[in-house]
């Protein structure tokens, strides 16, 4: 019998070959308050996107997650695409996943694949989308935006997403790397970054972001049902409290992560 | 005169060629309360398995132990072997050690190396045992279950492992990876974790997990020999906190691990 | 279409060739109090030196910067090159830039790519530019010096660069390390410590040390008007600690950089 | 020009061919308390020991040393060679430095590289020399010893060598693993550990371990001349505590290393 996968840098499974014409990207993966990888697996469920490649790598955290029934799943990032149903939106090339790289040459090294592969299908545009820790709950998280080009800022500021800031700030990960990396293929880049308190996963966030994200895109995406689900969420916010308490008094070294439940209250 | 052995990434020493059929992977390496070292250590010397390898790494911690006789013990990993002594059971490999890999990719290339090893005896089902760190001493620890395939489930829940929890939890290390490794071979694994405190070597967790193992594979290990000794490690704490607070004062850097006499307490 | 760039560990972006006759070198990277980034900042606005090459690396931390106006920025070390004026002073190579490496290899790695780039325009001698973190405000900042060669030591001493020390210090990250590799190569190499608190970036500090610097190359630079500069700047302190502390709170992760216009104020 | 020496892996700088014979290696790098360091750098001066290679590395930490002068220095170990004056003793080679490598995967081809040396010199046995951190001030250090093999605790344990301890300890860095390195070469290998605060470089516990090592070795090694410069040394304390407080208040990033005095005093 022989080894089927050796964990190398990346192993790319593809589960089948996506048809998609001149394809956006919007990536959203795991980061503070879980802001971006919410909104991507909302638009990926309201849209009925189709999972055509899963991505492995020894870049990854040492480690699996074991889901809620028991089962285990490794460490992984996850390619959807969703083809345009009329000709005033366009394709989509989603990235969604469990993790980012743990190490900064492995950031590097995935920011590097992420963009390979968005290049192989055409993609002109990027979008990513993530979180801003302030700190504090947030009742009406402001969006923020940052991007590769002059040209991308009056459509967003039309959009209310504050441009301006007063000092120099940093994207941290992914949803910043492929945007620099973008910058140099002539890519258009648009990170759209949400306020989130940072203590908890925060669907409210999610929904902040995609509100621009949507109009940008002309998508409709059931957005009442999202806001009915993040005052859910919030609701849980006291009940995560409880129960986080109790998995450390239970679990211990088994760490916090959103349940499955609570990823079915937002998507 | 040559250097016989340049450390790199692994080296595997074999002592002997086991003759094993479709042998199955016991795992229990060092980890919170050593839970499943404890565990895989006693059933060898129950069984009195055979060792066959030990494999050095350039990604073990940069470190030799000494002994209690003040014998220098290079870091390592250990396998045995143990025929199964009547067809009712299954031929066991099992693997243990004094550490784990000290880096997020050392954790991916040894986890690979493993499951190499065990592909290329024809392992079909791996077991990992480990402890669940709760932050307070347990008397009755519970036992938590985590696998790879939902077939694997209700026989476990018969014997009261808990397969169900509220979160998603993590598995961190070699317990964890080579289970998501082995997915992907069609090797079906299985991680028992006992609940411990995290502060001490805990055979009574030991015990618990190897509870529903010695039922599973239909082995008879003497459990009540390991119930006396898990008594006396029991006793044992409040001196070992004793013998820590000494250490501290006395030997400073040199940390602690469980001391020869501790393990025979347990083997 | 095809990836334009892939990042690997250093790509060397040139603008243009510069033509420059035995140069010297003057580093000039983020540190503490960013003394000797402003200085060397000063120096190529002042002097109108100009950008030849811009260098990206995976070496560098897995993030980018966003700048005031919302544009995203890659991390990356800039060289720029200033053809003498007259006989007296020698052509100069500046290297600035928003970063160094993020790992001790990647510091080793970035201070070779640096020197082989020296020395491959003919450098003879460098002078790094830093800082010396006193943890208190500092009115009037000594220069502290420290040199590959004996023979270094008395112009420096005549300048009032304080050469002597009580124990035995350390030059961390590329400052110091490329004055190592410069002394195996008999290059010589000053480095020109400024005294600054290490809590804000500090104008006034690499004003401190570009005094004895100027005098050495014999350069006319507008030291009048960065001593205002540097007055303003001053000024800011007390409302940078303002700003701060409302970005903490507005902003949370995206961390303290100096803004552009604290930049403009020194250059 | 060209790079004449570009930081790779090691490089090793010859001065001149050592003229040994079955000699034995001493080891020495810094470590707590600077013990193994300072006793091997007492040796290689009371013995007149010869330098004869230099080797850097690119695993050495990201940073050059500023000497009391002003002058830098490179991050580097230093090999000395002694020939035995008479038949009843051995031909030494000296490893000692100022760093060891900075991860754990640099320490371990450190490891490698040292023994490959000694290797090549025919060494058949090892010594290493190293502090034992006990968190207080110690007047009479003990001296603790581990070994590659059980013939060679007798002989430690007749000149009051501590052989025994209660729990497994660990002997992190090189001094540990070019031990466990050798064993497997079946090179003899002795750690002797002295008892030390860990707070100050503590030539005091450097002369306990000097102790039972010139025994073995029937070296006439000036003590008393060690001894008065411990005493010193001890007086030095108080100071060192001033300088270092002043140093802290002066210099900030700039880190307590012994100065050339502080090393004047033990050589």
């Amino acid at each position: 019998m022989e080894i089927r996968r050796v964990m190398t840098k990346f192993v790319l499974e593809k589960l089948q070959e996506p048809t998609v014409n001149n394809p956006i990207l919007i990536e959203g993966l795991p980061g503070i308050g879980h802001v971006g990888r919410l909104a991507v697996k909302h638009l990926t469920i309201e849209l009925k996107a189709t999972k055509f490649a899963t991505m492995y790598s020894n870049t990854f955290p040492p480690q699996v997650l074991i889901k809620e029934n028991g089962i285990i799943q490794e460490m992984k990032n996850e390619f959807y695409f969703w083809k345009a149903d009329d000709p005033s939106k366009k394709d989509i090339i989603f990235l969604t996943g469990n993790t980012q790289a743990s190490t900064p040459e492995g950031q590097y090294a995935l920011s590097n694949k992420i963009l390979e592969i968005a290049v192989n299908y055409g993609v002109k545009i990027i979008y990513t989308l993530g979180g801003l820790g302030v700190g504090r709950l947030v009742e009406t998280p402001k969006v923020f935006g940052a991007v590769t080009h002059d040209k991308l800022i009056p459509p967003l500021e039309k959009l209310n997403v504050i441009m301006k800031r007063e000092g120099v700030g940093q994207i941290i990960g992914v949803s910043g790397m492929i945007l620099g990396l973008a910058k140099v293929q002539d890519i258009d880049g648009i990170c759209l970054m949400g306020e989130t308190s940072g203590y908890y996963l925060d669907p409210n966030s999610s929904k902040a972001v995609l509100s621009p994200l949507t109009k940008l895109l002309n998508l409709k995406v059931d957005m009442n049902k999202l806001s009915e689900k993040a005052k859910a969420a919030k609701l849980r916010v006291a009940e995560a409290q409880k129960i986080e308490r109790k998995m450390m008094e239970n679990l211990g070294v088994v760490q916090k992560e959103p349940s499955e439940e609570q990823m079915r209250y937002i998507g």
